[in-house]
């Protein structure tokens, strides 16, 4: 009997192990296709795609591992399993579970309606013109109610919205985000006003001083390799590359970033570097020993959003940061900065000013903007409000909560591409990273009380030391609020977060 | 009956385009290898490759394609299939038995010694030690016998080697070839030796000038767009990027080159761009009815080897074409050129200087290197020689052929790694390449009288007209010498190779 528990689970990650290996081929074509495929290739590519994709899911839904999880889980000898073995199993039933629910001609249907929503939104928002796009969001939807209503069951939620936000962010459910999104939107309400009323502004000119792109490509690589994320090693893992929107992508020794480079906003690929250099340090330090098992991976949208929040904002915007990178930035950039002041330059890059656009917003705004898209989205999905009504419930959340006028939908609710990608239950996940990302830090400060000065001196690897214990090496070992719990000691808890948030400002602010 | 012939035809091919498509995916993660992988990822890379080329195996020796096949061959209104469409049938019932009939142990086998003997032939040759290679050799070339009796039986050919021969340029023989290539040896003796005694030499220092790698990189550009190999515009469908080995690799709309830049030899990427560019538009202009079909491919390695040497040799160094391109390289370069005179530069890039390395050769002693190596293999593999005799035979060869003496067996009969490989059978198709291009020059001439004088003018576009015609849009619907006979109307013959060749350096040389 122990034998066949033990032969049972080799099989299975036997199986697993090559289904990862399959994802992480696949990725190395998507990546080609952003970064470096010529652009007549696109018919070619999408062929190729929806044939790996056909493979990958005819892999993922294997007969053979659903037999393969019974025995194993119907074993006498099941708790003989250590907890990595148990974990692995679990995560492995439930992709395999949420594959095989789902009906084939369910998943093809919200491919396609991706694909036509998502051009449909492009000239929609193209032409300011909600009414045109309508149509094409209802039934997607429609077509995700139904997907969320089945996977409901295998997740054993208790709303269909709360099984959309399972797949990004294990565990969390709509309630608890509620409790929690509405202490973060009173305190970062607060938080605005106070920085809006003071009378300490900064000069932002500089930010807008000419960088040419060759130039910002070498700042990009001092970004990187100053937090840990190597590119220029004999034996280097990484890459920095070009693409509009920029990504993090690849496995373990594989993973790459990229980010854009506008001559006259030098600051955008600093903190895109920084954002995506935090995810990818994320899936380059997992634990070796877990390549090609499911526990070798991140553990979720958030706390991977929490690892590229504070590698971009608490280090990246940090004063300290600037204290050792502003000389290197004078270095790398000859005359341009010659002039330039510490002071002036971390209050630019931390000004506070509420904007119409989730992606350019500051760290006070910012989880502003999601908490909107997820009180519409939870309302959406227990049919309190429809498709229609959308444009008016924004733009009254927009004036009520930044008090910004929307003018137009393009620059209102069309203005991301997650919905028509059928990317509902994801955004929290934006704000959660944050909220995590506090209570690392508070963490973290009482084991490294001395982090500030040593960055300063550009000593970046006691954080990534304590990132690596605390988070990136226990994978995915753990859900969301256990994870939270066993680094913290606590439950997800915005106070930390704000505190950080508060003493940050109103020393910028003087308040 | 007539539906179950129409249909097994389109499952068959249906299943065929799911492994093109696969195949073309997998030459991305390939050519991502070479180009663009960071160093880390190399054994995650093996582990993707393996498993990649694991399924493609499945794909191709599918029971299924096996029973279509039949269904389709046994059906009495076959002959009612266009030509098209049988040689879409042949072509897949050849891969099929070939891939079916060689057993899985053997090819494992021959995978895992061609990893040995390349790990080997890698040391051996970097302490000019072939003692060191000699059992890895021999147990390659064994191991080779017993596929290439394998596959005589599935080739129908009257020896082993003549099997080899066959997978790269089929129903060609070891009897034709020889033949051919004695001519061909005597007629470029005959050559090499009239040069070598004329009193024009010219001055190749203008060769030696330095030009940085990003000023090579533009000649590079200009170079690929003067033969119709499109990088820069808004649909382009090629790259030129960096490898050690340049190569050619893709399908179709996504066809790819590599080159590597010296800066004190910016005539080594020059060629190599022209040749990998000859290859390139080969791919790129194959008819778009053929895409994900057997016949949309090129015909052979010896047709392929045809047009990569005409672009690289007949036009690119052809008087003509640098009437028009050294002007645009003056422009590129600056001062560097300023001073170089049209007929010294075309004399350099011509010169005849016998060598050890084939790679370096001329194009008089090119095919003398073939030679050896063929002679060398077809005794080999008729048991006439053993492979401990092959330094001594290669070093006589060398001395006989091209009156060069051999100091050590890294320069000599360890300098290629395609014996390590076991890549035999190979070889010969470079030299045939060249004999091809000479025919196909003698029938051009014929139908583009004035094709030199166009080209004078920048005006390339009769001549890739004319190939598009005459030979890439043919795919691959025949076999080498029916094409060769379906293109020019005569049989493979070598006299048009030696009259271009006798034409254009007696010019040079003055005889």
């Amino acid at each position: 009997m122990a034998e066949s528990l033990d032969e049972a689970y080799k099989k299975l990650m036997e199986k697993i192990k090559d289904f990862i290996i399959f994802q992480s081929a696949e990725s190395v074509i998507h990546w080609d296709m952003e970064t470096m495929m010529p652009p007549k290739a696109i018919q070619l590519r999408s062929q190729q795609l929806a044939l790996l994709s056909r493979i990958e899911h005819k892999m993922g839904t294997d007969p053979e591992i659903g037999k393969l999880l019974k025995q194993i889980k119907q074993n006498p000898r099941y708790d003989k399993l250590n907890n990595v073995q148990k974990r692995n199993v679990y995560l492995t039933k439930k992709r395999y579970d949420e594959e095989t629910k789902l009906p084939e001609e369910l998943v093809v249907e919200i491919a396609k309606q991706q694909a036509i929503a998502v051009d449909v939104w492009k000239k929609a928002k193209a032409s300011q013109n909600f009414a045109m796009f309508k149509q094409e969001l209802e039934k997607m939807v429609e077509l995700k109610k139904k997907a969320a209503e089945i996977l409901m069951e295998v997740k054993r939620t208790t709303t269909p919205y709360d099984a959309l936000i399972d797949i990004f962010e294990p565990k969390m459910t709509a309630k608890t985000i509620t409790q929690v999104f509405d202490e973060l939107r009173t305190g970062l309400v607060r938080l605005l006003k106070k920085c809006e009323s003071s009378k300490k502004h900064p000069n932002t000119s500089v930010l807008k001083r000419k960088i040419s792109v060759d130039t910002q490509r070498r700042i990009a690589k001092a970004l990187a390799e100053s937090v840990g994320y190597d590119t220029a090693s004999k034996n280097a893992g990484g890459r920095i590359d070009e693409t509009e929107h920029p990504f993090t992508t690849g496995y373990y020794d594989d993973v790459r970033i990229t980010t854009h480079y506008y001559e006259d906003m030098f600051a955008s690929s600093v903190f895109s570097v920084l954002h995506e250099a935090g995810h990818a340090i994320y899936e380059q330090d997992l634990k070796q020993d877990w390549m090609y098992q499911p526990v070798g991976s991140g553990c979720s949208s958030g706390f991977h959003e929490s690892q590229s929040r504070f590698i971009e904002n608490i280090i990246g915007r940090s004063r300290e940061f600037w204290v050792y990178f502003l000389p290197k930035l004078k270095e790398i950039t000859g005359k341009t900065f010659a002039d330039v002041n510490l002071d002036n330059l971390v209050h630019a890059i931390n000004q506070v000013k509420p904007s119409k656009i989730r992606v350019e917003a500051d760290e006070i705004t910012y989880c502003l903007h999601i908490v909107i898209r997820f009180n519409i989205e939870r309302d959406l999905f227990a049919d309190k409000i429809k498709v229609k009504e959308l444009p008016e419930i924004w733009n009254q959340n927009y004036k009520e909560y930044i008090d910004i006028k929307i003018e137009n939908d393009s620059e209102g609710v069309m203005q991301d591409t997650h919905w028509a990608s059928g990317l509902f239950g994801y955004f929290p996940s934006y704000a959660l990273g944050n909220v995590y990302s506090g209570q690392l830090l508070a963490t973290m400060e009482k084991d490294l009380p001395n982090w500030r000065k040593q960055l300063e001196k550009g000593k970046f690897s006691p954080v990534k030391d304590w990132l690596i214990e605390n988070v990136h090496s226990h994978g995915d070992l753990y859900d969301p609020p256990q994870l939270i719990k066993k680094i913290t000691g606590k439950e997800l808890n915005v106070k930390p977060y704000l505190n950080y948030l508060n003493e940050k400002y109103s020393e910028l602010y003087d308040f």
